[in-house]
């Protein structure tokens, strides 16, 4: 997030990096945004959870315009919310989330397995289209990124800060 | 959204179209991804709401790095969910969505304060800082997209399918 003028983002305390690893730890989706190949971005939301390690994976389909995009250009953002409230009540707008810059990796096979099952001991549902031939795990390592803890209160992120 | 390969997206009927402009219209924040000074996506959640005209409109600080990004460069994505069912449950991956791509110009002033007074008509607690001198209303422009009507349901939508 490369950017000439003074930085308006905090440095993030303990308090920050925990809430930030809460977010991404509860993930099950995202948005993921991507370049097509004009370079234009291109956003879609996309089944996202922690991997054993803490890093954003995802599970894409390679019928997925954003798949083919990412094969081309590994270069992508993620915008991840906080979970909503037990009561879904409240405007998205107010709750935390991450803004991640990643870079995208396909899963090696061996590893996909053990993260698969994981995946569906979080998300039962996910059965439905795990297995299906088309859908493969990707990792998304960050580089970087913010965090959003509320109006005026935003903290740039270090890769180190998002790992565990 | 350019691709050599076949488009596997459908045509929109007049169901679809209700449905895209239905969440267009319901619309209250989005996802925006805009190209850092590199080229690498960036994403983030803003305040979002059609126009007049229908076109989406974003509420954008001046202190916010995605807003210095598209003075650079006007090339940016927009993901909108549909609005969650009034009980708040179900996964927001399970909801439709409209994915557009767009290119963003400020708004001129003349223009834009018709704008603001129908942006807090629709949206009472954004006057708390829809007067602050650094937000602006940005016009983004949709060249296309796709709606995600539900899985293996996608239409693929020109701008005119987008306008009303």
């Amino acid at each position: 997030m490369s950017d000439a003028r003074p930085d308006p983002h905090r440095t993030p305390d303990a308090d920050a990096i925990a809430l930030a690893q809460d977010i991404l730890g509860h993930a099950r989706d995202a948005v993921l945004s991507v370049l097509d190949a004009e370079g234009w971005p291109m956003a879609s939301r996309v089944a996202l959870q922690a991997g054993r390690d803490g890093c954003p994976l995802a599970m894409l389909s390679d019928l997925a315009l954003h798949t083919a995009a990412l094969r081309a250009d590994p270069r992508a953002a993620l915008l991840i919310d906080a979970a909503p409230p037990e009561d879904g009540r409240g405007m998205t707008l107010n709750r935390p989330r991450l803004s991640l810059q990643v870079k995208a990796q396909l899963l090696a096979a061996r590893e996909a397995e053990g993260q698969r099952r994981l995946w569906v001991e979080r998300d039962p549902k996910a059965a439905i289209y795990i297995r299906l031939a088309d859908f493969r795990l990707w990792r998304l390592e960050p580089r970087g990124g913010l965090l959003n803890a509320g109006f005026g209160r935003a903290y740039r992120l270090t890769a180190a800060d998002l790992s565990r």
